[in-house]
């Protein structure tokens, strides 16, 4: 048995990675830590847990993490750059659902996430966890970055295209929308419900933290540099992403629904649709597929692709989990294997 | 493995059958029919399973019914009385969702339902699906009538006061919200999005079908005649049930927390909550469990009873998977031991 | 023209009284005050009001509030009992929306809201402000206290019941179903999306501020005293407020419906159903009136009334600009002459 | 006061359409004909104008249609094309909310509806009711088309550029998402609660009826041929559209905040935000205006425009009435000078 700490876990991703790893039959969840819920039993704030944990919160304590195989990260941008050295000097892998470690350039994470890095030596080996493309590495990674949501919808819709190497790189617009459980548990009038129900809006046009995070990677899959526009949405949901993916091609007699089953088809989380499919949000609620849907409107230059999954899911906690299975060896599918809830 | 039939399966209540037996350790799902989706792949039709299953809807066909261990009913009210005869002659057990076999008495059934029933003499020998009451019974019958959800919800809340005879039997009154997919899939102005958003109503104030279920039931459990008020509404959200349960107790010194927690502590899924508590729809999301707080507001002879179920799992389709693991010998949690969707 | 002051005016309330001043035919909107907000146009922070108003929020000045005819307070509880007495002795009428005027019994008072009051010697000439029942008062006061949103849905569905003396006192319970932004737009963990949407629970079951409002306002009207049993909810939409009241009656001849439709014949914002309907809280969206329906299921000793208001508007911001037009002299309606927004 | 009649009316349109018009001041409501709801009062069926209208359905009756000045026709498509022909020659004007008049060119006509235009010589003459476009022929029309809901965010976003003829004519992109009250009152699986709730999904992305009324009126704005790129989505909000419309342009020094506030600055109907706004659907919920915002991400060749509606009023009913005061020489705003509801 693996086993198992989270730093945090008092936010929507720890919820869920609660809710995933309490019935993962692999592993043993030893410790979880939260300085403002410290001796107060998680089942008491998730009451959906009360059958099946009897864990309790503990003040954050680097002597119990050191215990464990594998320790999340399940808290705000900054804090898992703090543990990182003591987690990985002590033999702990270290997988942080946050962005600490997510973008190579320190200037570019600096001015981004307004902050210092506490540990910019690190951010070299650590290993960007979209097993899609980096399974090899999450294999053997000490720390693995966990991708951010909307990056994961947006490069799993663009991954075919730039391997590729069939779309004008300066083509891409990446129209996104997000349920309200991405902005987290934090209280923002923002997320407040009176907010967000009947409400539709954009917002970040004018720059978005996972921009940059995008653009290093889309430019790594495509091997040139790739910028694009990226234009995030709130939609009155409380757990979902939709991406809608646009971009040139001028290859006409290209099969790009062939071309996205090929490049897909061993992969157990993502999922080509039949060609005219239309993926819905709700088809992966609490699962940790990404489905996919591609489009030639008019058979002209402009390809569309669709891409929805759960934000909390495969776009945070569940992918999270996948790439522990992949880091010990285990069955990719392991704990992850459960039908969205629909309706 | 126990061989599984559904009839029906395109409404709600079949889609959460579906969901749950998918991924049933000790089933194989052999046959689900549907004269209007015959051919169709289930996974088609709900795609949350297109991982999960290869099934295929198919015209309804006695031969292949007969070959299972257990059919499932989850058909409009109506419709397994009239295969319940065929069932039950070819050693097939049958759970059926809907109300066919809920009301003992025949006239009282035709009145609410509006049509004659079409077996009547196997109506006695049915029993009534609330393993909380029946196990035993249910363990060997060779029909269950699966509990309506008002009926569920309320009967949990109500149990431990109508056996220990400690309330007034006049003073019963069940005020019940439910979300809309108790409605069914079926296409009613009233169910649309924008008839159901941002909005709350009762309905059914004059009479309601649960009415006469849940009278019957309540006076075979308080083994005196009950009569209750009994109120539903419609709440706007797609799963859940809440009912709140008020009945008068001249018992000054009786400590209720108590009664409840003595009265359910071997049931698996009722979950008496500290005193105090609230209990929310969505902390049984997808889960098969009742949830009960209980509170004697300022000491005086008023009790009241919160009780959240979800009206698709506890209240339909998971109840059934409870009844069919009790029914097989299997472990009475087989299949239902998944936290609730949480947020 | 009534020259009008705000003071608050960031929260819902104050949101709700902007909407419907705004296009008020008979003031003018000469002051509104908000510490956070000062300097900021009021149509920056409520967009929905930019083509409507120019006005900009300023620092709490009482030599501007004091050149008003009336100033409404749209505060949190505390902050009106402040204000009051340098604004009546300007000959500035008060109304407050919030709950420093409405309870008699300053012990109750500072016990329920947890603070000393700040001017005691106002309370007892402060006028309950629910017109239904006490409109000439109403006309006289120097400060009115505007009502809670559950007492106007409860006290309207219960005054002709307790003026006839037909119900048992000892029998009523209110179970209220409240949309979320009754809960304001301060932020708490408990208003966000993600927790309030998809779900459904009971809170303060063990007691609520309103109960004493309640209880005060309906032994006046009953003449005796009365205490009953509340269950508010919180339900997943924005707006409206459902009570579902019940009382006892052995009054068997007695024809409620009639009853009804004569106590509220002359009301212009009390709406009595036909037999037989179900007020939907949509049906008031936006709008004063309180709808009604009155039950007797099978014609028994218990009544049922079905209550729906909007809460922003007849339970909070629209009662306020309705009692002052009773203050003024204007017509009553003026200024509230919306259809609800459907669907 | 200009008579008014309605046809159909009992779609969400039609609701609306009676919302604005029984407050209008200077008109009255003469007949509403609707074969279904015949001799039921109005505000039988919509409680929210049981104060405001005596008004009763009655069967189609063009010698009652003949005496009104003008008739809107808020039916399903092919139904106002039956009447036009009548109503003209009587001197009646007609409004037609669907899309019978919308396009030009009778076979892509026949081939998106699927039926055989009835009057395609009263093409010719009918007047596009997009004010912002066509006001001065709006003014002369006998018959007005009125426009569908995506074509008016979309052309509201595109004008000011096409007019200047600073965009690549290629290069434009509408992604744009709508509230399920855009699908209508009829019984829809698709527009289920259960089905649209929690859930986000793009629709129709091979092909929408919406396409060719857009390119229509997109060539002849820029005097070219205009080709997009259209996806719509479906957003789980009663209300709203909200249109993400993307373009090119080489125009380096080009203010494009400065060209739209200049477009508009004389619409009433059309708010141009201040440069990083992000409008929201609510802020215009049941108001007759366009919200939009302009953005060129990082500065480069990519314009972004956004734009919001409420579907149901300036998408179609709000624009109708509008159309109608420009038509009889109103006041443009007469009857739609209501703040949205917010929150």
């Amino acid at each position: 048995m693996i086993k198992v700490g989270i730093i945090g876990g008092t936010g929507y991703t720890g919820a869920e990675l609660l809710r995933l790893l309490v019935r993962h039959p692999d592993i043993t969840l030893q410790v979880i830590t939260s300085r403002s819920e410290a001796r107060r039993p998680v089942a008491e704030l998730y009451p959906n847990l009360r059958e099946f944990s009897e864990l309790v919160f503990s003040e954050p304590d680097m002597i119990k993490l050191a215990g464990c195989d594998v320790v999340f990260s399940a808290t705000p941008n900054g804090v898992a750059m703090k543990h990182a050295r003591d987690l990985v000097e002590s033999g702990v892998r270290l997988i942080d659902l946050a962005a600490d470690f997510r973008i190579k350039d320190i200037k570019t994470w600096q001015h981004w996430y307004g902050m210092t890095h506490a540990c910019p030596e690190l951010v070299p080996e650590a290993v960007y966890g979209l097993p899609e493309i980096n399974r090899n590495k999450i294999r053997e990674a000490r720390i693995v970055a966990n991708p951010g949501c909307y990056p994961t919808a947006i490069q799993l819709a663009l991954l075919p295209l730039l391997e590729q190497n069939v779309i004008d790189p300066t083509s891409i617009i990446a129209d996104a929308k997000s349920g309200v459980s991405g902005a987290g548990r934090g209280t923002k009038v923002g997320s407040l419900f009176a907010e967000v129900a009947e409400n539709f809006k954009a917002y970040g046009v004018a720059g978005h933290r996972h921009q940059p995070e995008l653009e290093q990677c889309l430019t790594e899959i495509a091997k040139q540099e790739i910028k694009l526009t990226f234009v995030p949405h709130l939609t009155p949901m409380i757990r979902g992403m939709h991406a809608t993916v646009y971009a040139k091609s001028d290859k006409q007699g290209l099969d790009i629904q062939s071309l996205f089953e090929a490049r897909y088809q061993d992969e157990k989380f993502v999922d080509v649709l039949p060609a005219g499919s239309h993926p819905e949000t709700r088809s992966v609620r609490g699962n940790n597929s990404c489905r996919l849907a591609v489009y030639r409107p008019g058979n002209g230059d402009q390809i569309v692709i669709l891409s929805v999954i759960d934000n909390l899911v495969k776009g945070a906690s569940g992918q999270a989990v996948q790439n522990m299975n992949i880091m010990f060896g285990l069955d990719e599918q392991s704990g992850l294997l459960n039908p969205a809830l629909l309706p």
